[in-house]
């Protein structure tokens, strides 16, 4: 192995955990420490090995640490932390409130040119491989339409909103594409579809004793933002069954470009993630990301960075030439 | 517009004719002129104000065009068009001959180097968007299985390999992928699959008056490289029906990643393409990466290029803070 680069995790959720598994898939990596705000002792690496830091000692350790991947909450954490580590480490982020990119990426920019650190934003699977096929098939078909579609998938934002339901006491949501929509899209046809028309949802809930199951189910689907624009179905499990099926983060989708090159002629470009856990690809994308960042570093590409400015080259251990050799 | 690219196309044959309409899709690219080594006045563009010129002309043109397509085939033209017009433009091609790309490269390469040009090597779709979408499954997850399906689509060297059997008056050649194949691989599970057991081949063949069937059948599934070994159907029809239902060069495929980013969750990655026409949307790929070269040109990257080293973002004609805020 030529070099190995250093990464260190800055917050140990979900993917943070899925990043410990993500380095050790990677030998040309080496996980030099799990930072976190909770005391160290708190805190249980999956190899024992991994030293864990408070906080705090990230203004101290610049010289030990090639790529800080930030796996703090998009809502409450990155804003704060993205900028912060920006100015003392090239990082990586998967930054997924869409519409405040424009402004994080500002805040991030400004610290990471100051001392010459490069910043990768908003890296996953959405934000992420779905924007990089968002923006590919727009270039390639000029004259089309570009569809999302999420799950089958668990949404973390929506089992919250289900479990705050006065009677519930376990639940989880599911998002599902129609499947009419879907097989219209991937005809090349390209149609207008209203929120209702693209996506359902299902839920199951475990209720409290004594709780109403028409009152629960009355006030999930009419929830506004999150069920109301929606078909949304209620199951009624046990705890036993919700514990037993219903564990795994699930999720993925598809983006499709449909559009025409001619009269005559329909193309249509489908990129599709079946998750088995979204978390753990999420990380096994910030890693791939990570070795780019450190690459462009040394190129002298300073400032932030998303997904659309790294050659797929720079992704791969392999070598330039290895890869128009084995894979082009 | 701010600047309009102006694009020439070098050969004029299926590829050369989905550029014009390529071009004509893109507002920001402008089609300067068409060159061929046949005389001009058998040159009909799409366009009748296209200018058509001997391909001579291409020697005292340099001032005139920001990106030349070449547009020969991978066999007999490229290899020679491909070191000479780089020494003189950037250019883009569809080079197509996978074992002969680090070759073909290095030739391209020195010429562009020493010229300040940037050649573009092995656009399309395979080799190009696909290639791209085996290294980014990689690079996403080391611990897995790449499999490139192709089809259904119609295979211009197997059909001609047909029309060349004794007693054939015309044919097409269909490459399918072979379903129970690819629902395996959809799965996560990593078969190893034979060459037989991925496709399969069907052909549609109209006879020559008095020809046998059985002997024309049994030339076909027994032809060496071609046909021994797959499972060949072979349907006789009129050239009646050959010329109605069989004159679209549909194409497609899928590359399908599938790895484990720990022993209990897997995950697949699938890029799909459902082509019309596959010169055109070979032609539709080489536009937007003639993009990508010019603005690589002047950044200052000079020599052979490929599909690896374009950032995505390259080849939209949206600017950076237009695609974080919009597609991101
Ligand atoms: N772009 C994409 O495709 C994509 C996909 C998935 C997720 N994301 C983004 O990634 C962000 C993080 O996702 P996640 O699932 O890792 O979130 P999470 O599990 O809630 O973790 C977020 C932070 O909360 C803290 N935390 C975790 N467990 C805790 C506990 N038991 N008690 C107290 N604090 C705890 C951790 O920081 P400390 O260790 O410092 O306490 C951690 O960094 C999300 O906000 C989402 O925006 C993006
Ligand atoms: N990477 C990919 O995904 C991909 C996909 C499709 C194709 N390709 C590659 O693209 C190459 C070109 O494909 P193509 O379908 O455009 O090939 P084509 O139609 O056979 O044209 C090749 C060249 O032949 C000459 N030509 C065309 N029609 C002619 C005619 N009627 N009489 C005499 N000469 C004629 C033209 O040069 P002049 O005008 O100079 O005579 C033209 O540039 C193929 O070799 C293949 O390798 C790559």
């Amino acid at each position: 192995m030529a070099e190995q680069i250093r990464i260190a995790i800055a917050g140990h959720g979900n993917l943070g955990r899925g990043l410990e598994a993500a380095i050790a898939k990677n030998p040309d990596m080496s996980l030099v420490g799990i930072y976190s705000r909770r005391p160290p002792e708190q805190i249980k690496p999956q190899d024992a090995a991994t030293p864990v830091y408070e906080i705090a000692a990230l203004k101290d350790h610049t010289d030990a640490i090639d790529v800080l991947i930030l796996c703090g909450g998009s809502k409450e954490d990155l804003p704060q932390q993205g900028p912060e580590y920006a100015a003392l480490y090239n990082t990586v982020d998967s930054f997924d409130t869409h519409a405040r990119i424009p402004d994080y990426f500002a805040t991030v920019d400004e610290p990471a040119k100051a001392n010459n650190r490069t910043a990768l934003i908003s890296a996953g699977w959405d934000p992420g491989m779905f924007s990089i096929n968002r923006v590919i098939g727009e270039a390639l078909l000029p004259d089309g339409a570009t569809y999302t579609f999420w799950g089958d998938g668990l949404s973390q934002g929506h089992s919250d909103a289900v479990r705050r339901v006065p009677g519930v006491a376990g639940a989880v949501q599911y998002t599902r594409p129609v499947k009419e929509a879907v097989d219209q899209v991937r005809s090349g046809a390209r149609p207008t579809l209203t929120t209702r028309e693209k996506h359902k949802r299902e839920c199951f809930v475990v209720l409290e004793e004594g709780a109403d199951a028409n009152k629960v189910r009355e006030a999930i689907v009419t929830m506004p933002h999150y069920f109301d624009e929606y078909d949304t179905t209620v199951n009624f499990i046990t705890a036993e069954e919700l514990a037993r099926d219903h564990h795994a983060m699930v999720h993925g989708g598809f983006v499709i470009r449909s559009g025409n090159t001619s009269p005559a002629n329909t193309q249509v470009i489908e990129y599709a993630l079946r998750l088995g856990s979204n978390p753990e690809f999420t990380s096994s994308v910030l890693v791939a990301y990570a070795r780019a960042v450190y690459r462009l570093n040394k190129m002298g590409q300073y400032g932030a960075v998303t997904v659309f400015d790294v050659a797929p080259g720079l992704l791969s251990p392999k070598s330039a030439a290895e890869l128009r050799a084995e894979l082009l």
